[in-house]
């Protein structure tokens, strides 16, 4: 292995957690040592607009322009268009302020010339400043489906309706990712995925923001042959998610709600996975679920603490 | 003729003319007794979003919400969304307001749903509190496509290209419709113009605004057999337009840049020619041209000035 091998990381990249712990990897990794290669199941279309929460989640929180209270969206946002929807008539359910609006007007316009998702992510990228590699996992169109439990019943709903407009508060019956069969892997994705030295799982759902991502075709085969130096952070501590729906999405689909469950979901492809101190009487049963455990500080209240976890995360793997 | 036919007022329209024009018609007439049908070959798509600028200047000049300085766009525009556009390095030519956006979304967003855009236009009309009836002229797509005289010589280029983003500062060669031969009057189009007691041909550009209005299949010929009760009102005075390109255009495409060469273009389909007071020396050559010639003030300064120009315009072919 290379010095230059050494020191590179492929992370595969939901929201928030992603965000926050790749803030954190970027404190202890030049920047044009990581790619981030990220979720796209949640894309959609609203007002005429190609949005893409997870890439923009990423930006924004790599650009330092996020606003620190929500996780998600611009710092000192203003909501002039959204309120004047609203008087109109028009949905304002999906929280788009100002300044985000600016973004996805730019990636639509760019879409509608022709260019591809992963063209206009280096665009948008480049025009914050960053200078790592930052990929959608596919250019091709993947539409994470919610089926709604017994007795809302009914037919599937859309990611976005689940997550936003239900406020992710009703019972889910399964999950699935449509087109993703024939979804293709971005241009650089399985190049970082074999060239980088340790591929990261970042804390993100199991369900549907790594989900999406591993599978789309060729991305599990080739973690599976590589798992070895693939890390996976746990995105379930203390039987519960820190941020979202995964820990709740993890009973409903029937997998134990805890980072046994996630060893059991991830372990064909990764060999380690970091776990919360909290965590640290269920180490045995992650051995046993097929994945080295490895014990830290997982809550990223701060980059400083982020930075931590990533070091840890990183050092699981390396010389392996 | 009843008297609930008498006082009905179908009006062709572009876009600041024309809506000043019925802003001062507001003043004379019932707003139930009016219908505007409004040019569309000047819509387009821009960073996604279905743009109407003609129907917008109506719509925000009828509401008393438009840019007095401008004559288009929102009194009180805030300017946060396009430029953090600019800023991300986007298409920032077109100025597309925070309140304007919102208007753009809105339409764009029930365009994807399926409504129609003579739909929509009644949904915006109703949520600013209008009361006219407020028509696309088409529901169908119409391109006005402009091909540059030399030296620019070159293909054809989009109208926006020619008259925000080049300020119509070139030379024409031609104008075409794309798209008007297919198209068909929006519901209501053609019986507003059969169903009113006076049709007027609001004060706008005789080629990029009224021409995409009566070259819809069948308009030009519901005029044409009712004429004796159309009545037009020239946006040419002393040789030149009140606004924009008209004047230029007419030289241009090789007619006469003055009420006569205004009154050759409508004879067809329009009985009665309203023209300025500076042009009454003219009067004589209108008449040649197969249309009544009406003098009087038509520059519309004040909602008071347009109000007189209205009642005058209609009093050209009332009991005609």
């Amino acid at each position: 292995m290379t010095p230059g091998q050494t020191e590179t990381v492929a992370v595969l990249a939901g929201g928030v957690g992603a965000a926050r712990f790749l803030r954190g990897l970027l404190r202890v990794r030049r920047p044009t040592d990581v790619t981030a290669i990220v979720n796209v199941g949640d894309d959609f279309t609203l007002h005429g607009l190609n949005i893409s929460p997870d890439l923009d989640t990423v930006t924004y929180t790599l650009a330092s322009v996020i606003n620190p209270e929500t996780g998600w969206g611009r710092a000192g946002e203003s909501w002039r268009v959204l309120t004047e929807l609203g008087r109109l008539g028009g949905q304002d359910w999906f929280q788009l302020g100002d300044l985000d609006l600016a973004l996805h007007l730019y990636r639509t316009q760019r879409r509608s010339e022709g260019a591809s998702l992963s063209q206009v992510t280096g665009e948008i990228a480049a025009s914050f400043g960053l200078e790592l590699t930052l990929l959608p996992v596919s250019d091709d169109q993947i539409q994470t489906r919610i089926t709604p439990a017994e007795p809302t019943g009914a037919a599937e709903i859309d990611f976005q309706d689940y997550f936003v407009a239900q406020r992710h508060g009703i019972s889910i019956r399964a999950v699935r990712f449509a087109g993703i069969d024939t979804a293709r892997p971005a241009p650089g994705v399985i190049e970082a995925l074999w060239g980088s030295a340790v591929v990261v799982v970042a804390p993100s759902n199991p369900f549907v923001s790594i989900g999406p991502v591993v599978d789309v075709p060729g991305v599990r085969e080739v973690l599976a042959q590589r798992r070895h130096s693939v890390v996976a952070v746990s995105p379930i501590v203390g039987g519960a998610s820190i941020k979202g729906p995964a820990g709740a999405m993890m009973t409903e689909l029937g997998h134990e709600a805890s980072a046994v469950g996630v060893a059991r979901l991830y372990a064909e492809f990764a060999g380690t996975l970091v776990i919360d101190d909290a965590d640290r009487d269920l180490a045995p049963a992650v051995s046993d679920a097929g994945m080295s455990p490895v014990v830290a500080d997982t809550i990223m209240s701060s980059p400083e603490r982020a930075a931590a976890l990533a070091r840890t995360t990183l050092e699981a793997v390396s010389g392996s």
